[in-house]
């Protein structure tokens, strides 16, 4: 496993997304990448088990266990960045959740573009159409379930990747990518 | 709204899930019914807060606010069941999401089928495709943020929906629907 160089952080091209609209992408269950930075070494993992807790300011649970190597730079740093891959690099997905950030610098080996954050450490991940930067709120379920409460204060889009189809994880590789829009009539947020 | 006769409690024509299965039909994110029941009266409400938490056995967890009719039953009880709609219902899901548990009783406007579980007091609904049974495991962070930890003890599935396709919901009735399924080399669980 040869390491490329890392590349360079890049300025950021995204575009602000209300904190009031985030539980519109989390809501619907998508894979999403977790970025962590410790010590100035980012991280990146893939994620399936979260949720949203509150609308706004947006709330989100994960579970994020002992064994992952982000755990410690999480509970260090309580900062974080969940981003939202869309289908086109599912693979680069795959890749990430197979391998750990104690064997290689993922942003290196898979060519993952870091963009500084506006008000955490951890990067925004350049190739993710959603972008959402996270303090940790609440610890009170992480020695139990690794349940972490985040609040997300600061969104991202990207004005280049409008209707982006993510992905949604079955297990075991097996990937279901978002089909058909439909509305209807709803009194739901 | 005129209230339709309920409709009888069904024999279960559905067949045993897998406990360790669980998980791949709540971590891709489907818009569910959490179905409670209270003094012999059901309830059902539509829900896209949840996550899981533990493979086996199974644990998820999901928000019910106070506000939601719901909540008091699923205190009460510490018991219900989480089923999932195909897209086919995807209007009923809706309905049930627009009316309250106070002002109808949604089995029987929506003509549901109510399938008697095994462990649980909380009827199986019987036109979803997945039904699981559930108690109430942990209310540390109910008075918090409304969420719920609970045990799945019992899974079903409808061996006449193979291949069902779930709605995933992107906030005021918009929702995607399952599209195409790939499949790569992971080590992910």
């Amino acid at each position: 496993m040869s390491a490329k160089p890392a590349r360079r952080v890049k300025a950021n091209p995204l575009r602000d997304l209300p904190l009031a609209k985030v539980y519109q992408t989390i809501e619907p269950g998508p894979v999403v990448l977790l970025a962590t930075a410790e010590g100035g070494r980012a991280n990146v993992m893939a994620m399936s088990w979260h949720m949203m807790v509150d609308f706004e300011p947006p709330l989100i649970a994960c579970i994020v266990s002992e064994g992952d190597y982000s755990f410690a730079a999480l509970c260090a740093t309580r900062e974080c960045v969940i981003a939202i891959p869309a289908v086109e690099i599912a693979e680069t997905v795959v890749k990430i959740g197979n391998s750990s950030g104690r064997d290689i610098d993922k942003f290196a080996a898979f060519d993952l573009t870091k963009i500084k954050a506006k008000r955490v450490s951890a990067p925004l991940v350049g190739e993710c159409f959603v972008n959402l930067e996270c303090k940790v709120k609440d610890t009170t379920l992480v020695d139990k379930y690794g349940l972490f409460i985040l609040e997300v204060v600061k969104a991202w889009q990207d004005p280049k990747q409008r209707h982006a189809r993510t992905i949604h994880h079955h297990g075991y590789g097996r990937f279901v990518v978002d089909g058909e829009r439909i509305t209807l009539k709803s009194r739901m947020r």
